[in-house]
């Protein structure tokens, strides 16, 4: 594909994510097991299971996540200019997501909700092998809805990026078709991550469409592409997924990534990393990668490198936010 | 001295201190001298001061924190039965303050406030070098008074512990000399940390006083030994402090700590750390280390040396409460 068209861009990305902060303590396997959390994937719980869960977890950190902003914070700390769209509560833990987005450089002026459900916060139990298993409670995100989307926030970046972990009510659906309209009525490229196999399952026909028919850039792990078509082969899986849109890039843990274009295959492999500490981020941190390069008109190897390079630097850390930018990963 | 009595007694250690939230992030030395913040001391800032510094602040992390509640959860860790009586609000950094301690097994059941202002939070800014400088909004801690002090929590522990931190209102200063009060009465021991430079400043001779009259176990690292005597040389300080009470423990860094008792001098080398990523919490550890000791009755080389080990591991982490359990440092 060509570089995003930047005509007139005063943004590189705009995303619209769910806003969440992560509650983040270490875990055994037992605690999944009792609890009934499907390891490496995300559960969404309501306000009494969340406390529920939160009571049986040790010392917990908290700090900013939420998937697409945890991309545009990644994006943020490369160089990028970023805008977020997305709903905080007016909250202690809102002003936390507030302020982790700001001090980064990204733009966000979504209004927060002044009353209704708390700031989302998301449980993220970390198991001695680095994997995380999340539990969400969605909180204020819940009332994201078409007034929020700013349009020029939208028409002014070269590339829309949303979450598929949002495609949930009614009114968050319709927020993201009416991005998916703005963006492409600018001539705008959209960008969009399949998220968790879970959340595949729930939508898995309406995910299909919105490939086919609105997305230009499509993020996906090998265990999300095999949700998508319901098989047991990972290369099978991804091989499918070929022709779907223009770029469709797929990680493979430490098989490193690989981007499917209209009649070209290219592979990335993972970057060595000394000691994973928790792989929260990684997926998120690799679209920040990749991302970055692509609205700077590199080629699709050296995007998924960079992409390589920013999620094996936030799998050795604790939390989705780097605390040493990432400038210097780019050379 | 003695092992501490444990006749009776319900808990190892109950602690009276700030409930506070820690903001945890990594600046540079430019950060501080902009914002005339002394490196490795605590500054009590208002509300608008504490939102502009956070403002300026990068990516930040949330963790709890509070001096003697650090020393508690370390103390839990280890094994022993502690009780934690301080201040929060009733809002969303209380009840993560709540559930740190709860979770490792601190009994904390102090009321938190319906109104007023919010649980308190400290900007920790970790510089390069892993010094930590704080500035503290006291917020909801500054309403601590005598009717928060639990006569059994403290009549029924071996040791009561103080942080000089909270010698500051003339309402928390009646609370403490209460509970000083009950736990003299029911024969039990009273420890005391300095707590900070600039706090032994604003206090020194009201602490000289308490020392002497009113404390069996103080707690100081050589810079608060220096402060409170005005000396520049550390060992002049160190030896001044000797006989004032009846255990004298100093913190000296990479020199180790020293234990003054009558008669007495023992002295336990630091640990190796392979990597100190951010000092927060190390004399709060050191706390929790030899008041384990203490409580079971070891002589006072161990109690040292079990201090020192706790204060090696938390340095090595990102904040004050270590991520997993101390217990193991016992053998």
């Amino acid at each position: 594909m060509n570089k995003p068209s930047t005509n007139t861009a005063r943004y590189d990305v705009t995303g619209i994510g769910n806003a969440i902060v992560d509650v983040l303590g270490f875990v055994d396997d037992e605690f999944l097991t009792k609890n009934n959390l499907n390891k490496g994937s995300m559960l969404l719980v309501d306000e009494a299971r969340a406390a529920q869960l939160y009571a049986q977890m040790g010392q917990a950190t908290e700090c900013s996540g939420g998937s697409v902003a945890n991309s545009l914070a990644g994006l943020a700390s490369l160089g990028a200019k970023t805008a977020f769209i997305g709903k905080v509560k007016n909250d202690q833990l809102g002003s936390i997501f507030t302020h982790d987005l700001h001090t980064v450089g990204v733009n966000f002026t979504s209004k927060p909700a002044a009353d209704g459900p708390s700031t989302a916060s998301c449980l993220v139990c970390v198991t001695p092998d680095a994997q995380r298993t999340m539990a969400t409670y969605i909180g204020a995100c819940s009332d994201v809805s078409e007034v929020d989307i700013d349009q020029q926030q939208v028409s002014q970046a070269a590339v829309l990026y949303i979450e598929g972990y949002l495609w949930d009510t009614e009114h968050a659906k319709a927020a993201i078709r009416r991005a998916m309209k703005v963006a492409r009525d600018a001539g705008r490229k959209v960008a969009f991550t399949l998220s968790d196999t879970f959340c595949v399952d729930r939508h898995r026909a309406e995910f299909i469409e919105l490939i086919k028919n609105d997305i230009d850039i499509l993020f996906a792990n090998e265990a999300e592409a095999k949700s998508l078509y319901q098989l047991q082969n990972g290369d099978e899986a991804v091989n499918k997924l070929r022709g779907m849109c223009e770029i469709i890039a797929v990680t493979r843990s430490e098989k490193g990534s690989v981007v499917l274009t209209e009649g070209d295959v290219h592979s990335a492999p993972a970057q060595t990393v000394h000691r994973v500490i928790d792989t929260t981020g990684a997926g998120d941190l690799y679209a920040s990668g990749f991302l970055f390069g692509l609205t700077r008109g590199w080629d699709m190897g050296s995007c998924a490198m960079l992409g390589n390079c920013c999620a094996a630097e936030i799998i050795q850390q604790v939390g989705a936010r780097s605390l040493r930018p990432l400038k210097e990963l780019v050379a």
